[in-house]
């Protein structure tokens, strides 16, 4: 999408500059924006690591962009030893991003059904394009598939401001672009819809405040800041139209575990009778669970991250400590919204009631 | 309450220093601990605009301690001129806050109901220490009306700890001790019951973890900071055993104003079942309004209280901007909870259920 009016991609790589790979270092945002050059697997790795880049299906582009830079940075004839220490060095980055693994272990398959070099960089290249673009391309779809919603909801306003409430980052900076609760946002405002986006702040990392609204605002679409308290009062007052937001995985029922807040968000849309949608591409749908509050295992991370809050003092970026000095502080990262407070889930492949029925039909 | 093993309370004057009245000054807290000294009506007013001191009954108090230091320091015989001025200019300090207009208006009609000056100063002094003792009294109650319900749910759990869930700060520094949210927690905590308190962080202002973490934890009542947005995860997986809000404002038919986020609570105790109480002096129920959602006007503050916040950084109080340069953002300061979400209000005049009938019996 846009930023300082040029078309940016979270991630990317052109012919004419083949060894090095960019990205944006998204810790900086949204008080820095600084492009980094990526040249080796250990850039990736690092880049993964340190979260410049976050977001699962951006990592697993990430990890497949790392494994053609190892290829390329490894002149051998014979390299199978280190692209498997390429492999599992990145797979080591974030243990837990499934899409990671994915994406490192077919393009390792598919180098490796290679024999000549240049083969094995041109699969590995190959792999990396495809990859992305596949991602970018389900981002895209779910913005399509979304976009009805919101017209629908416009026509039945005349043609108002149509408000939309979303939680957390489920942007393109998450993404390859257009991202995924966002995707039918940016369909809708570039088709020229009138929308205004609610931005919860989402804390502690407030990932709404510093990315969601970075990434509106520099592509144009109007939105407000809130603080994570305020969508109820919101709703009580006919001031939001409908909910979007993103998923981490959803279940095979149709619970939604997502940034740890959704589920108050859909209780206050479903008091006040206001559709709440989830957008996702359906790799995130886990068919092995069913019920998401008692089998969803929710992260409990580092609880500095409430503790310790980034914001521009004098021009730089300082962090300060926001609590009691001997208070104690717990950061649960997700919860889970059950299916029954859920409209229905936006996906690459359409759309449906959040039920085992019509999730098990998306894979047909 | 407990500072620094010390008693306290929010606001204290002694006969042995007549000529002062003492504060804790709130701004700082929880990063500094100072106590400020009030010597005339100027002091107060300051004290009482810039937010040295918050919380209506707290408000109330120091306007009274005020006009005991206006008569004090106006030595004239007759002084109505430079009293009524007092008056006017405490009133104006906090212009919405209904306690400070209703203490200083009874103040002046008590002083000037005198005619000596000894009299004068005697009957100041008294309306400021007995207004101080019936707001502290009144939290008392609320502490003894809510203690018989946490004690209930510790016998239910055979003496395991009692989870309770609160939002924003009810606690004593508002009030002048005891507080009303924070009442029937320290009475239970006192009596030996074991509790475990979650703390909403409450943004913006964070007086969850500014100030009742801050408040507790002095008092070694075991507490634990969340972000607003983890307490429905919390409630689904059994680790709120009740939620006790304070409340600003309470309509005739028990709907309740309080800080912004309270409702999305209340939905989520609904949704699982706990029980979601509201302690409050009588004196904040406004009988004049029905239906809270519609008749409440809600505050917008400065968007300023979501941008900047304060921590510590390298031993100094510093303030940072948190949002993206370009970004708006709204600063709802309340919502209201419907009565329906209430279990009961739990008042200096025992407690009922939030409807008409009840709120009303409660006058009689």
């Amino acid at each position: 999408m846009i930023v300082n009016n040029k078309h940016f991609e979270s991630i990317w790589w052109s012919e004419s500059n083949a060894e090095i790979v960019s990205i944006i270092d998204q810790r900086l945002l949204p008080f820095k924006f600084v492009v980094k050059e990526l040249r080796t697997v250990q850039d990736v790795y690092y880049a993964i690591k340190d979260m410049h880049l976050r977001g699962a299906p951006l990592i697993g582009a990430a990890a497949a962009w790392g494994m053609y830079l190892a290829v390329l940075n490894s002149k051998e004839i014979n390299f199978e030893h280190s692209l498997k220490e390429a492999a599992s060095l990145l797979k080591s980055s974030r243990p837990t991003a499934i899409n990671l693994a994915y994406a490192v272990d077919r393009s390792y398959n598919q180098i490796m059904s290679n024999n000549l070099y240049k083969e094995q960089l041109r699969a590995a290249l190959s792999f990396a394009k495809d990859y992305t673009e596949s991602e970018k391309k389900a981002c895209r779809k779910i913005g399509l598939n979304g976009l009805p919603i919101i017209e629908e909801i416009s026509q039945r306003k005349n043609g108002e401001v149509v408000n939309i409430l979303t939680h957390c980052n489920a942007g393109w900076l998450a993404c390859i672009d257009y991202g995924t609760a966002t995707a039918p946002i940016y369909a809708a405002h570039d088709k020229g819809i009138k929308v205004h986006v609610w931005i919860d702040e989402t804390r502690p990392r407030n990932q709404g405040s510093r990315l969601t609204a970075w990434e509106l605002g520099q592509h144009g679409v109007p939105c407000t800041i809130i603080a994570d308290n305020t969508g109820g009062h919101l709703m009580q007052h006919g001031q939001v139209d409908i909910c979007i937001v993103g998923s981490d995985r959803t279940t095979a029922q149709g619970d939604v575990a997502n940034k740890i807040g959704t589920y108050l968000k859909a209780l206050a849309a479903f008091d006040n009778n206001i559709p709440f949608y989830v957008a996702l591409p359906t790799s995130s749908i886990d068919l092995s669970l069913n019920k998401g509050i008692s089998e969803i295992p929710i992260e409990i991370r580092d609880s500095k991250e409430m503790e310790l809050i980034e914001g521009i003092s004098n021009d730089k970026i300082v962090s300060v400590n926001i609590m009691p000095k001997d208070s104690k502080s717990i950061n649960y990262a997700f919860d889970v919204t059950p299916s029954r407070l859920v409209t229905k889930l936006i996906t690459e492949r359409g759309n449906c009631y959040p039920n085992s029925k019509e999730i098990a039909a998306l894979f047909k």
